[in-house]
């Protein structure tokens, strides 16, 4: 089985966000639209390029009331000092979530158990708490926030409109398809 | 623990392929790329659009000695009938795969248990028969043919150059970062 | 132990029926006769001679208050493009059934794991759910209606009759036995 | 499972047959065509005119290099009680098994647990010893030796000739359907 | 443990009875004595002779209000067939249990499984449905009804009075013992 | 199952014999037959009466080749002080085995775990040590000797002549039956 | 764990005591101090030697209302034989209890398995059924009895007198020791 | 099972004698006779008037070849400190074992696990290394070294002479009885 | 997992105190701070410097309101015997907790199983019951008391002071330092 | 059982040592002594005071043959930050060991499951590699780098002088004690 539709894991981490620690909790997730973006390790190379890659995204998910949480088996106080000395993570407004006990790396099935790390995943979540939609990379390669940001708002569009579906590509805007028995082999 | 590294499932199943009816099998993916584009049902909406998608741009996988295999649980006599039937379907180039026991939806953990479809999974197998990359999103909304192409570029670059990792967004022909510990707590 | 007496399982599947796509389920065969009607395949060889001699036989079967379900493990969309393109086909007017998740092909035992496909295998089926009569070739052979439209009235026969049997080639409107303690060893 | 392809079972049984009392066993079977007949009870009331019609045309069966074996749960003293009081059943020339312990009533699962007797369950067996086709009928309804005939005679044409397959209703004589790719959804 | 004093196991088979067939449980032994009498099959040698002689004594068994229950694996339609063909057999009047289902050869443990017939096993049992005597003799050599007669006959006796003790070979009329502390080593 | 057909339990017991105690053990009875006599405790009512009737008849089996053994739970202790005390058990001649452990009680199943003490059981064994006949009574009732040679003797017939059966009551000198297929029925 | 402190198990058996047959069971214990006093085999060697030093010490322990219970494996039967035939076991007046299920041997594990016999031991149990002392032998050496006596009254002494200890060899009539923190290491 | 008969556990423990450390172990034990003295604890008031009785028979034990094992759960340095300060425990010139592990108190089935200290269990262990006879007192009561001498120089007279037993109260010098079937019930 | 908070097993043992004997238990603890100071054996070598080291600083830990217990596996027999006969231990005023059953020794993970007794082990444990700090150290190294008070000061002072931390060293009025977000990265 | 004598945990880690990133593995402790030094994570508030105090000690451990190593669940990614941006922290030699897996915390029993940090645990191990001392603080209270030295140098010089022992707070040039049986009870 695939995680399309599960429940994701009940939680209760720290967090560094707004210059502050604070708890974020399963609960906090109902309501709204979510992304978990999991990254192996803070002070690391290719991760900071794509945390800064959302971070110039983050007021377009926000407009879509998607809120963002990056995800590290480091600490909160390490993600403090990250934030407090490095230009490009100094441009996060996202919580930073710390998993050192890897119940979110494991419970979202991305600890790579060898190294006590995360891979490179990313989940949305929709606002009933269920995983919609979930890449995963191999260690050395980035992510690209573009395509997160479509693949969102598609699935936001679907969730909206659910008698539409939206064909490859599609984008906000473009056209959409509405299913029936007489598109059977039309296509 | 995630899918990535783990060894393609050993499988032998029939496919259509260049007008013809074949089997492909494990061995078949050993010393080339490899996709494994999974969809839930021929003749249906969403899909043709999908593997549309990735027919146009097949010659350019093919170029970087990629090859591609479509997979759903119909099998390949439906697959044949709707290659005969569909205009967008003829255009498809590529080995269709059929999967009607289910040895591939649930070897790549996509199988829909309760409807006996596969999710719309992509994968990425590098020459080992290793899986190094993979997305899946839920059934209405379709996927995006450049960015899997951008990803699988930036992983055979990295297999490459192990030295050297691709930042976010990164495509053919811009910068890399090589990692060192000079670098930590740089980026 | 055979499956004559044994309940039909319990399912809910989806049919193309009167050009239409609709849900099948076991309690819509409570208070009439059944045959579920299995084969391998959409869009093959001797299955669509077997679908098109029980469709010349249909109206025979509905006079006796008989529901005819044909099964394959394609899917619905399948069956509606097979019925689209196919003069012969196009002359079935009962239902067929989708059977994808296999609950049919393996709740009457006829599924073949190593390929996913069902045997030709059919079973009749009384008012009250139970499998009263049932056959299974082996899959290059082809069936035939007559045979099973005889066995299904001499079926109706006896459960109306219950005092009575029939004998070896009965059909309707030949002499019946009625047995007793006297006809012991005088036939 | 069906029981198609599955080995008849390892047994060894008395029989009674051409006037004396003799073993029949496994390896009898292999090498030509068989066919296991059987019936609930010696001097009971269906079952003499079912084996009577096998009697009748127990030279055509013979003449396609196949034997029959009927079967019922009662010893071979009383098959020789009921051939020496009855003038039906003494017109049986092929063997009649004493199946009282169940082993092939079992074996071909056809043993009504609740009363210790065998359905009315016809088996073709080809000569590796398969199961290559079956049927079983609820106790009060005779079945049919014309039709068992016919599908015999299909079974070891398609069995010489392994590239042809035989439509519904075929019959010695008719046309077969030689399937190939160019025939998919031509039917 | 020994068989004396076991309830008799619960059960419901056919019998050939008073020239026709009905059904006897459990239930009816109590209240009365029973004999059960094992044979291996009808239509053989010893069997018959076993069955007359039991059949000379039945009124003596009537009489000690004591009911004869003859059994083997055959059917009750087996039972009816020899009755009416063998002129011995004929004499009978007590009931012909038909066990092919082994209910009471396995519930009394005389069932030999290798060839589905039942030893020549016979139990004396009192009104209160428990074993009270058994015998079991192997295949070949038939029993002796006068024994049988005596042996019950004594087992009535210390029913009756229970302070006294029947001493070998005692019959009927015949002078019993009366246990007492002073009777010890003085026999 | 029954016990017919079942080896003897291996066993090594101290008997009072020939006014001496000796060892008996399960080798002893191979090459010639035995009878095994439990009953439930020495200086008792019941058991010298059913001991001296066989004491009586001891140079009778003795001259077919059947050593007789008398089993309870007492010791060779007291077998001997009874010997000595009881003119009845002085008459002894054949050794009387002490089962204080059980051995025989359970091994031939005749131990009443209750009181600790061995039902009257009678067991024939045959020269492969073998059991071919026994009878089990409740304990308040005599058993009879002359009935148990009968039955030795028929045995050690049948097992002499063995196309040959003792039909019911059969005595040395008495005819037999020979049977064959042509007997079926005809008795 | 050594038996002291554990509860006698739970019995019922036969006993001979005052020429007659009677039952003891567990609660006949209560109340007033026991010895159980076992020994192999009636009508040996070395127990009646003992059985005669406990019978000439009766009126001791009577006196200090303590009942003596002698116990072998042998029956109520065997007791009374060897009461009535012996001179020295005739002296005996307390119970002798017969244990052919060895449920007493057992309870106290005196049972030699291999032979069915108790061993030579000796318990001593208080009035609230509880094992306070106990000896056991190997089969071949007599015990004392006036050793025995001391040791049962040293034990009803400090059951009286909780405050008191008895030394090494106290006898009625001697100094005991009164423990308190002051006597550590002064003795 | 009793003890009687069972090898001592296998052991290694320390000991204080001759005013030194040493080990003492299993193999120790082998080729001459042995003495167990367990009592619960060093400091205490029973526990030395019991061992100054054996101290003062000390030299009689030597003579018969056999040596004696004081045992308490103290350390060995508990020992020496106990024979340093206290003038009775000065006697002893036996060796003092130390069992604070438990490994003899719980071999020999004398541990009180609720307090750790072993009960009051004196065992004579034959050259063999198995327990011939043993004794367990609550622990309030002291034991009598002169029976102890007594018993263990009978177990010795029967090991020397096989054919001979030692009524009871027997001491050196004392006639013993020769067994033989003639004495059964002359005793 | 580590001790640390773990509750203190349950558990009821004999203590020498106060040159008396009496029970100290779990309850005991609860209310005040307490620690467990454990050592191998009385009348050995390091021990008792040890002791005598906690000795001399006893009247600081009862100003902190904590209660020090020695525990050893030796009887508080053994306890008042080495405090009336070595000088040193004569100073100790806190209670000596004997623990023959390792109740303790196991409960706080300090039982060496191979001798039977415990490690240097030392524990504080707080008003609620559960251990805050442990030191374990091998067999022939001393402690230190002075850095147990200290530690156990430094545990006292965050306990009432939830909000501030001892840093490394830290001692009775020393500084502490008070956590906070603004801290981190600034030590 | 202790952690006392406890092999240390097979382990392979990354650490920051020498400003560069190197493999630390468990044979490189075998040949000199070694102090593990546990701590919950870097960028907080007690521990740089801690590893400070040792850093300050650290020629000290070095010139007694004794490598010091820090330990935290965080990546040596950050422990190279921290060492980057702290004045305290920069002050380290010693290799700071990287445990994201916990296979040392949780190899040494410190692991805090519930937030996957490490205790402030610190453990002294042998050239041997057996761990010989060990202390575990909660959380919020500093450990005391000149008493580990004491330890350790007390444990290094028993294990150069077998023949003594260190009585506590023992420190280089003091006395120690050399056990012998005439010191019992001495000290």
């Amino acid at each position: 089985m695939s995680q399309i539709g599960k429940q994701v894991v009940d939680f209760e981490v720290q967090a560094f966000a707004n210059n502050d620690f604070k708890t974020v909790k399963k609960s906090d997730l109902l309501g709204k639209w979510s992304v978990f973006f999991f990254y192996p390790a803070d002070f690391t190379f290719v991760c900071p390029t794509e945390l800064e890659d959302l971070a110039n995204l983050y007021p377009e998910f926000k407009a879509t009331d998607c809120e963002i949480y990056s995800v590290s088996t480091d600490t909160h106080f390490v993600h403090k000092a990250w934030h407090d000395t490095s230009d490009t993570i100094k441009k996060i407004q996202y919580p930073m979530l710390a998993d050192p006990t890897g119940v979110l790396s494991r419970g979202f099935d991305v600890m790579i158990e060898e190294v006590g790390l995360a891979e490179r995943g990313t989940f949305i979540v929709n606002p009933e708490g269920e995983i919609v939609a979930y890449e995963v990379v191999a260690g050395n390669v980035g992510r690209n926030a573009d395509e997160l940001l479509r693949r969102l708002k598609a699935l936001q569009f679907v969730a909206k409109n659910p008698s539409e579906v939206c064909p490859a590509k599609w984008k906000e805007g473009n056209e959409t398809l509405q299913p029936s028995i007489d598109l059977v082999g039309k296509i």
